[in-house]
């Protein structure tokens, strides 16, 4: 299993990060390679962090100009091409769980809102109220008006079988207007897998990864242009930045090769490669 | 001005479609064509057919399961790659006009649900009842359990200035469960438009397009490959095709010619070409 997590861009020094969210990336990661398949890899490594405070995802989720908390996940598995999402949900503790529920009991890829909810509660997923999912750290940031977007969450893997998995999930951004859905429900955008090319995780200004639609630019640079996997995931991001967006994103292609770039200042990452060695970083 | 419009793909012969529908889609290519800029084209375009019960965007939209009509729109403009879309509405008249305000009005691309209602109405854009959009045809088609998906409306054009856009707009299909979202708001998926290269509004099963990612595969196939349009749009609707889904797409690139694939047994369809040619056809 070769397996790559993030905790989001747009960290910086000055926010002064440390020890407590790498520790958490680091169960993510652990979570996520115990497992078999890439898909419950991804799943495993997104829930562990979701349920962390300390990230952008589930528990933890930045709130939006209302003062509410709306989330959206999606997942995606490259070996169907199958894919799932939920946005701007407010109660399903764990959006990535309803993502792959979306992608496996229905017809359809993306379910918003209050139908979303709905289709979680019969699909026996566990809701939670605004207490569980509200936090200091970022309630405090709404009343600062802080341009607060870091900690989008999301993991790629490849498997012993060859399976490439993307999943990404996210609270959004401080202030975000009701409503707003960014990249990380989109296949496409925020999230992409298959088997034929990587799977792509993005986190950053998520209006810009719409507008260049990294996940699948990174896939067809490598399946039209034959580019490898991190020269591919650099053009993609720089297609952001060209849009005045930044960011990052985690991929690894079917041959298990990695890449971790990012324009921001710094982006949590971690991943255990091919040889099964571990790295760490935010910087 | 080259423009081309859809009525949608996945309309029968059986259903004995006609001349009502055909002379809405040459209205609705008029008011395009009428215009200066490309984006002002397409929305121009798409209000016309929103406006028309006899398509299954705005009024006239399908319902869903719950008996209740949800709609979905996106524009993209391809000389900035600015984007703007609405997804699971209920009550706003236009919803290609509500896409259009996303895109020049706020920092984001896609608002959902009530969000995106309330933004709509402190733009002052036109709302209203649930018995405006509601027909009988629809109604049933509900009634009847029917697949219904056809009607989906869209648009691309190129200008005299060289820029391209798209836009696309659909109540879903008949039966959908709540909240769900197809391709035609998603961008990369059923709605591209890059002045690099062409623009795109796709038509048919909305999950099979996001799932191939239409829109902005298209746009990959022409940079990348070097492939001439038709053969991109040939190509990226294959995809859709091998994942069990069926439509149609239309497209327009850089250089004004057109492409109108379907893979349905039919779908409505009219361009004005380089030569001021009109064509309208549904098989």
């Amino acid at each position: 299993m070769v397996i790559v997590v993030h905790g989001g861009a747009g960290v910086r020094r000055v926010d002064k990060p440390g020890d407590p969210q790498l520790a958490v990336l680091e169960q993510a990661l652990e979570a996520g390679y115990a497992q078999k398949s890439a898909l419950d890899a991804v799943i495993a490594a997104v829930m562990v962090l979701e349920d962390s405070p300390l990230f952008n995802a589930g528990r933890g989720s930045c709130f939006n100009a209302d003062g509410e908390i709306e989330m959206d996940a999606s997942i995606m598995d490259g070996a169907t091409l199958r894919a799932g999402a939920v946005a701007a949900v407010t109660r399903i503790r764990n959006p990535v769980v309803a993502a792959r529920a979306v992608m496996e009991k229905t017809r359809h890829v993306l379910l918003a809102g209050a139908g979303a909810e709905r289709f979680a509660q019969v699909q026996r997923l566990k809701l939670e109220d605004a207490e569980y999912f509200r936090t200091e750290a970022r309630l405090a940031a709404l009343r600062k008006n802080l341009k607060d977007h870091h900690g989008t969450v999301g993991a790629v893997a490849l498997d012993a079988d060859g399976n490439l998995a993307a999943a990404t999930s996210t609270g959004g951004y401080t202030g975000k207007m009701p409503g707003r859905v960014g990249d990380s429900p989109l296949i496409g955008a925020g999230t992409w897998a298959d088997n034929r090319s990587c799977a792509v995780s993005g986190t950053g200004i998520g209006e810009a990864f719409i507008r260049a639609a990294v996940g699948h630019d990174v896939a067809a640079r490598m399946r039209y242009l034959k580019q490898p996997l991190a020269r591919a995931a650099a053009a993609a991001l720089a297609q952001v930045k060209a849009l005045g967006g930044d960011g990052g994103l985690i991929a690894v292609d079917r041959r298990g090769n990695v890449a971790m770039p990012f324009n921001s200042e710094g982006m949590y990452r971690a991943a255990i490669d091919r040889a099964g060695k571990k790295r760490t970083a935010i910087f």
